[in-house]
This record gives C-alpha cells, sequence and structure tokens, in this order.
C-alpha cells in the first residue's frame, strides 16, 4: 500500500537519525511491497531559520494531510543558539506545543524499558533491576499547565506572573482510556499519579479515572502521589506497568523513567489523537553538542517508526520485523558511543542505521 | 538559656520519633546546661481526632509564640484511615499547608546525602556514586500551585478543575537568597529549576534569581529544566550542590533526590520564615504501616532537631554535639530495620534513641 509519512527531520542531530528511520523504512517499503511518500515538514528552529516561525500554517497542513508524522528532534543549545534570543513564544519549543495542540495530539506514549543488553548502562543497582523493567508512561499532552492561561502582570509596581493548570472531564476521560486500553494489552495495571491532596485538577482526575475504571474490571488501579512516584520510579521500578498522568507531571516522570532505565538512546514514543493518526518521535532530546559527527544513537527514532508502522499505518508485521532488527544488531554487538561497553563494537550513526536496514 | 519549643508528635510513627528526638535534646540540656519548656501542638490526625480539624487556631499561637517548632509526621493510609473520608480541606495534610502558610514558613531546606556508612543501601551503582553526593534543596514552600485560586466548576454540564500556579517577584527573591545564602556556605553553585520553555511563573523565576546572582558573584549559577533535572539526579547526583526551585517541583525533586540517596530514614528538613523560626521535620513520612512497633527510625527528626538548634536556637556546638552522636552510633554499626546491612546491629525506635542521647 502507498502512505503518506511526514518527516520533521528538526534541529541538533535530527537530520542524521532521521535519515536513518528513513532507510529502515525504504527497507520496509522494499521487503513488504508498500510505498511511502515522504513530505519534508520544517519544524523547531529548523523552521524558525527558513520562515522565522517556529511553525507555520502551511506546516500543520501537510502534517494534517499525512498518515503519520516522523520526527527527529527539536531545538539547540539554549546558551549559544539565536532562536534563544527570540520571545519564549517564537522558540524552538514553542513550535513542538503548537504542533501538538493544532494535531490534537492529547496522548504522549512513552515506553521506559531495559534492554537486556544494556544492564550495565543502568544507572540502578543489580538488585533492583531484578529481572528487568518494562513500563509504559501515558501522558496527556495537550491540556494542564502547558496549555492554560498564562500572564505576567504588575501589582503595585510588582511583577507577578500567573499560569493556570485545568482539565476537564473529557479530557481526562480519553487519555485514561488510552491508559487502560494498553493496559489491557500489558500487565493489567494502571497506576494513575496526581497530587489529589494539593490539586483541585488531581482530585477530578482520581475521580474520573475510577469511573474509567469500572469499565476494566480486570485492570488494577493504583493511585499515588507525585512525589512518592517520583521515589518508587528510583526505589522499585518493576512495580510499573503503565503509568497514566497529567501533562507537568507527566514531562517530569518519563524523564525520570527514561534515564532509570539506562536506555534513553533507545526510547521512543508516540502522540495520538483520537483516530489512528500520530507524531512519533525519540524520548532524547537534539543533543546539539554532537550534532553532525554521525555520533547520535538511531535507534529511538528507528524504534518510533516501527510504533508509526504499528499504531498509525497498521502494519503490525512490518513493526515487528523493525524491532526484531534492532535487537539482533544489539545482539551481535554493535553500539553507538551513548551505549557502549566493553567488548562491543563501537559504530556511527550511519553504520548502525546500515546495520539495522540490513537485518530488516 | 530557656527555649520554648512547640512539638508536633502528628500521626504514624511521629510520636514515636519525636519522643527519640526529645531523649536527645534532653540530653542536650543536661550537657550543656540549657533548658527548654515544651508545648505540644496538635496537627494532622491527632488534631483531627479531638478537635475535628487539622489545626486550630489555638494550635498556630501556640506554634507562633515558641523559639521552634519540632514535628514528627502526619497523615495516615489514605485507603483505610476515617481522617480521608473528610473533605480535602479538613484532611490532615490540608493541616500541614495551612501551618507552613500560617507561620510564613515560604523556605523548605532538604539536605539530601548519603551517609556513607549507608553506601549499599543507595539505589545507584558505585560507579554513579564515586566519592558521594552531598546537596540540598532549597524548596519555595508557601507560593505556587499549592496556594493559588482553586475551583471546580460546570461548564454546559461538563466538570472542570482549575489550579493556579503564581509568584510574584517578591517571593522569588527571598526563597533565591536564601539558597545563595545556602551556597556560599557550601560549595557555591547554585542549579535553579524551572520550566521555563513553558510557564511564565519560570521565565519571572528565572529573571529574579538572575537579578539575585549578582550580588553574589562568587557563586556559580546554573538554570535547568525541571524534567532534565528529574534525569540528572539519577544520572549523576554529584553535579549538584544547592537546588534552588518552586514548590511544586520542589516536592517532586526532593522526594526523589532523598530516595536516590538511598538514606531517606535519616534526612532532616527545617521550614523558615524570615526570622529565625523554623519548623523541622524529617524528610519521610508516617509510614502508617510500622507505627506503634519500635520499628521506625528516629534519625532523621533527631538530625532535624539537630537543625533547629543551629538555625532557630543559634546553639551550634550542640548541633554539632547531636550530629556527631548520630555519626558515632552509625560508625558503631547500630541500625534500625530500614538501614540494616549485613554485619550491623539491628535495634528499635527506642534503643536507637537512648543510644544516641548516649552518645551526645
Ligand atoms: C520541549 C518541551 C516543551 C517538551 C515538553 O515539556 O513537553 C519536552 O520536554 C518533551 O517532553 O517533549
Ligand atoms: C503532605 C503534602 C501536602 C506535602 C507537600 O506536598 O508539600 C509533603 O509531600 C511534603 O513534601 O512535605
Amino acid at each position: 500500500m502507498n502512505y503518506n509519512i511526514s518527516l520533521i527531520p528538526g534541529d541538533g542531530i535530527g537530520p542524521e537519525i532521521v535519515a536513518e528511520a528513513k532507510k529502515a523504512l525504504d527497507k520496509v517499503c522494499e521487503k513488504y511491497g508498500h510505498s511511502f511518500s515522504y513530505s519534508e515538514v520544517l519544524l523547531g528552529g529548523a523552521s524558525i531559520d527558513v520562515h522565522g516561525v517556529p511553525l507555520t500554517e502551511e506546516a500543520i497542513a501537510t502534517a494534517k494531510a499525512s498518515d503519520a508524522v516522523l520526527m527527529g528532534s527539536i531545538g539547540g543549545d539554549a546558551k549559544t543558539s539565536p532562536w534563544y534570543k527570540l520571545e519564549p513564544s517564537k522558540r524552538p519549543e514553542a513550535g513542538l506545543l503548537a504542533i501538538r495542540k493544532a494535531l490534537n495530539l492529547f496522548a504522549n506514549l512513552r515506553p521506559a524499558y531495559l534492554y537486556n543488553e544494556l544492564r550495565a548502562a543502568c544507572p540502578l543497582r543489580d538488585e533492583i533491576i531484578g529481572d528487568g523493567f518494562d513500563m509504559i508512561i501515558v501522558r496527556e499532552l495537550t491540556g494542564g499547565l502547558y496549555f492554560g492561561e498564562r500572564k505576567t502582570i504588575e501589582e503595585n509596581g510588582v511583577a507577578k506572573a500567573i499560569d493556570t493548570l485545568s482539565y476537564n472531564e473529557n479530557e481526562i476521560r480519553r487519555i485514561a482510556i488510552k491508559a487502560f486500553d494498553i493496559a489491557m494489552k500489558r500487565r493489567k495495571k494502571v497506576t494513575s499519579v496526581d497530587k489529589a491532596n494539593v490539586l483541585d485538577s488531581s482530585r477530578l482526575w482520581r475521580k474520573v479515572v475510577e469511573e474509567v475504571a469500572k469499565d476494566y474490571p480486570e485492570v488494577t488501579l493504583e493511585h499515588m502521589l507525585v512525589d512518592n512516584c517520583a521515589m518508587q520510579l528510583v526505589r522499585d521500578p518493576k512495580q510499573f506497568d503503565v503509568i497514566l498522568t497529567e501533562n507537568m507531571f507527566g514531562d517530569i516522570l518519563s524523564d525520570e523513567a527514561s534515564m532509570v532505565t539506562g536506555s534513553i538512546g533507545m526510547l521512543s514514543s508516540a502522540s495520538l489523537n483520537e483516530t489512528k493518526f500520530g507524531l512519533y518521535e525519540p524520548s532524547h532530546g537534539s543533543a546539539p553538542d554532537i550534532a553532525g559527527q554521525n555520533k547520535a544513537n538511531p535507534i529511538a527514532t528507528i524504534l518510533s517508526a516501527a510504533m508509526m508502522l504499528r499504531f498509525s499505518l497498521d502494519l503490525d508485521e512490518e513493526a515487528n520485523a523493525v524491532e526484531a532488527a534492532v535487537q539482533k544488531v544489539l545482539t551481535a554487538g554493535y553500539r553507538t558511543g551513548d551505549i557502549m561497553s566493553e567488548g562491543c563494537t563501537l559504530v556511527g550513526t550511519k553504520e548502525m542505521g546500515d546495520l539495522i536496514a540490513k537485518e530488516i
């Protein structure tokens, strides 16, 4: 079949890692008889450089017209990049927030698991790792503090800044349903994370999540306060299957969880709307310090492409093939610098991409 | 000299651990010729049981009239305790928030360090621990989402909950000054944590922190995004000296940091106002599951008492004596269950308190 894919190379290492994911997709086409038409979409710094703004209407239209979006990473070095002289709403990150909202990508799925081959890279002790861990963070992505009203005012000559955190029932319900649906295909446990001892929005969150849970009698629901969750991710990450949480807590906890696995260069993510449409990107950032040096690990982006095949294009077999290829290359001992360990073979971004494409 | 101390035993293991801290203080009085007058103050569940509310005006007045407040812990098991049938504003935790506000305790200091004796309890690998770590979180405690307006409304038949995050310049300045003052007595590095790529309040935060930094040319200031900080605490906690952040981020990061050290039963905290007055409490919670069993570790509370001696009563020598006593007992190999390891001697709450008091 033919599919339309939007590619967002983005900034920093983005173009390099997206190029490797494209190699994998090309191989999938060849092997399974599909054809993918690619449209390049500018976002973030790359868009500022050309259009002066981090996201254009045209870019949104192109993304919307495609079956799925595959992205590298956006943003640069905040200390040195000229993009950060612009006001906040015109910076690269604002483009990412704007595209999430424009495409209604309310469900951000961030798997965090430990690759058996990379146990030594996990910062936690072997006793804590045990048989390894495998969780997925389901983060609400278009509400909360990220998209509430905000303003900076003067009150009696004193500057005051205000941000608003709001959620309505419907926003909570749809993300909760996503989390429970995902849990049904996994170990059937949802940990809903909030700060219900302080926030009204968390109390509504808890109530709606409990309502949704009634439709999933097989799934065990547990509530956890966000401060406790930040501890538990370090103390015993094995306890988690699906973590369901709001936008800001999800931002913090998903980064913590991916670092806890020690596999951050390996972790993919998907941001989905109510249909099959989604934007797929690695969980890691744009690493401007190593951009253009053929050093970046393309695996998270390649695995994001696999997620895209599975979730947006319904190509399960193809997705499995990509994942299996990654596994084979790891088993064969090839590593980029970020995951290198003794006895393994160090390869660059391109070589890693070639090796994986070859195995598909 | 004579000092007036308010004691808040609180809930769960609170009364047991406060009793042991009192033993240490009694010994300090005996040895250094001070006298402490204690007033017991009810807070949290203990206050609900007696007065129906988690904090009374009378309790506030007693605390205010004293030189410092030493607290155990508040709250119970949210699943089984009758306190959690009450509406949120009447629950134990609401009492803690209310006393913070009533006493204007805007500066929450949470040291997070690794006890050399407890290296094996640290969840991180030895390579990451290296020579150990020693940081302090300076958390703003009376602003932000915790104390902003909140409401739950209906909009076209759909429930919607709103919380407000606001900070003004003055609130940011006073906590930043605290952090820089503390850094001057330490390794002279402040990491200010915010989410300036999203929040107006974080952008104001960053601006004011930079202004304050100008008065401390010897201190290195670094800004870090909260999601990145949650990662860095796991990846390389050694990099931190003083972490300065707002209320909610501080709640999450300080719990993560204390768990990362593996020494959570050992970590004290202070909540200070603009004067020398403060409320001192362990960083851990009320552990209702082991309450009344002589199992709780009293060390965090004893060290909180030492912080009280130092910060509120200006009794540096006495504070040092308490800390040295704790160190001696650890070196001698005595451990409560939470920090027990092979070759050490297991003791209960009371025995640990006795051992420490004896060494003062
Ligand atoms: C770049 C930033 C706005 C973004 C976020 O906070 O959502 C990033 O941290 C992420 O998690 O995708
Ligand atoms: C009990 C709760 C309201 C409190 C907070 O969130 O501040 C606690 O977690 C803490 O950190 O002291």
